[in-house]
């Protein structure tokens, strides 16, 4: 096991009925600014149901956070949080929510470009305003992490930041909460929650016994719940499961004291930011072609993966690899989420201006050993066409 | 899935020489009370490096807290802590230091009678000194919990308490820190931990299937390394496994929305308090005939464990169940721990007291279903003879 830090201090109020609860989480007093996204959360009633749980604050609201949040909307509700002096955040919805609140939580106490929370080697944040979140949405495991990815359209650049002043203080888990999302919005969190889990598991054996254990059990709930959950919406036990798996599948519990290979979702957020694919569908295209070209140096772990999740231990090693890599996409297609870059009309020209803007990025040395080049990186995306 | 709040503010600094690191978690000027227990801490260095790593603050010791704290000895750490106006507790040791360091943050500033902490309907516990733990022994799991268990000799009490004001601020978990342990603490620390699972884990089935996962991913690791680290005193990966899974045992995870059976430490309780067993002792004895006794309430995830635990998948199902039992026994045994009461010459002429005193203690409805009265306790002692 490689040593670690671990330390995650955000309170989950998980079940029926537990936005009542905020209250007793935000300091009385406050000004509280709550963002959210589209709007399907006034639609839906949840809006409603937060405001009630916030009689007596002084309330604020932010709405037309963008899947994949941009900068350029997110410096609106930084001014506005300065204008209205706002001294606690809320976000209503799911990842992108989220992910854009702990930035307008970073960048209104940020004393230098806000733009440079995102870029590597830029300044560090040195403090946030208190945050809150209540998921609509089980996927990116944002609602019990310090992480978040931002968009910047001007510049087609989809880029992560991560800090321990934005955890959440208090995180709402209401199953219930996501009954009306979009089955769309359900295959995508599964596979995105699928691959956070695969990036912190398949990489090198360090006898990290337990972290492959919790990781594995992840991976099976994921497979036995996902695809019943397309079928049964309103199955209580179903979304209770997701919810709970995509939170412990990134918030620092299964990657501490293990080797991590993010490739897959550097490389995505170049799709998504040049093609405006969904999110998952970058991760489900990405991943098996990615393991495909790396499996000599993930060969230990691909075998217990194939053995452990996928219960193939006859036939040789090699045998066994490629058959779990392929049920992995099947798991994907299963889900509904398309798995080739074909399917959504991206073919070979695009390929080298992707890793061009990985270059542009500084994501140039992925993977756990560092050695996802550029053109390791261009036969992944050739593989995956 | 049940409703739960889940909160863990405890940092972790895993791996070797992480005790040089606390100082950045401490803060400065503080009057430090360095709490530890029979001396093989200063034997062994840990002492030592601890007072190092803290080069800078006014220290002060407390030695001498024994297994089972009692509440007769941290009663003196208390006033020590009143007299020299010490604002920061650090343990240094397993879970009976951390356990007892715990009930002095609590108890020196607490109003009413201490001993009222400890009593069931007692006065709650409104704040606490901060502390911090240094660990040395992988068994209890108080490095990352909030709760403690103390002993009053006068009476023969020994009785837990809970409150979210005692959580650590930060643990050390050092592998290293282990190699000086006698086997017998190794041995009776691995079965804690794996009863400490069982007990949130074989109760009745809620579909909680990451919570079943994560239970199972920790017995299967405590049933492969629990024996080789007997062997192998000085394996760091090893001790590595054993630390963090105990650890994870018992931090309130795999207890978040899932029944819990607490019988085999209440009965254990009096079993120590009684006749000084070692806590471990007390559960391996108590446990296969908890499980046997209460079988037809847990039959569904007795199944489980039996084919997810221990492979076994043929045979009819009482027959399943009675062999996992049976294993359970064989790993404890396996491990050193002696599973019956007259192993430690205890005989059936013991059995009333016992009973009595689980009745005096209120511990009356034990059990997932709270059908553990004194009489299905009494059975159980009855089997364990």
């Amino acid at each position: 096991m490689l040593d670690f830090n671990f330390h995650n201090p955000t309170k989950i109020l998980f079940g029926k009925g537990k936005i009542a609860a905020i209250k007793q989480h935000i300091p009385g007093k406050s000004r509280v600014l709550v963002l959210y996204g589209g709007g399907s959360v006034k639609k839906n009633g949840t809006l409603n149901e937060v405001f009630a749980a916030l009689d007596g604050y002084t309330l604020f609201e932010f709405g037309g956070i963008e899947p994949n949040p941009s900068f350029e909307t997110l410096m609106k509700a930084v001014e506005m949080v300065h204008k209205e002096s706002i001294d606690f955040l809320l976000a209503v919805g799911g990842g992108s929510v989220i992910d854009g609140t702990k930035f307008v939580a970073a960048a209104a106490l940020f004393e230098a470009d806000p733009w440079s929370i995102m870029e590597q080697g830029g300044a560090p944040i040195q403090r946030a305003l208190p945050m809150g979140a209540v998921l609509t949405l089980p996927a990116t495991g944002s609602e019990m992490n310090c992480g978040g990815v931002v968009t910047r359209k001007s510049i087609q650049a989809k880029l992560a930041f991560q800090s321990p002043h934005v955890f959440p203080v208090f995180s709402v888990l209401d199953p219930e909460k996501t009954y009306t999302l979009p089955l769309r919005q359900i295959s995508n969190g599964v596979v995105d929650a699928f691959v956070h889990v695969v990036e912190q598991y398949l990489t090198y054996p360090v006898k990290a016994k337990v972290q492959d254990r919790f990781a594995e059990g992840l991976l099976l709930t994921l497979i036995e719940e996902g695809p019943k959950a397309l079928d049964n919406p309103k199955d209580y036990d179903l979304r209770s499961n997701l919810m709970w798996t995509a939170t412990l599948a990134l918030n620092g519990l299964i990657g501490a004291g293990v080797p991590q290979d993010w490739g897959t979702h550097m490389i995505g957020h170049e799709l998504t930011a040049m093609h405006g694919l969904d999110h998952a569908q970058t991760l489900a295209v990405v991943l098996p072609s990615l393991l495909t070209v790396c499996k000599e140096n993930k060969q230990k772990k691909l075998v217990q993966y194939a053995e452990r999740v996928w219960g193939l231990n006859q036939g040789g090693q090699d045998q066994r690899i490629e058959q779990a890599i392929d049920f992995t996409r099947q798991f994907f297609e299963k889900m509904q989420v398309k798995t080739r870059l074909s399917d959504y009309g991206i073919g070979k020209e695009s390929i080298p201006a992707l890793v061009a803007q990985l270059e542009a990025h500084k994501m140039v040395h992925l993977g756990e050993r560092r050695d996802i080049t550029p053109d390791v990186s261009q036969k992944i995306l050739e593989l995956s066409l």
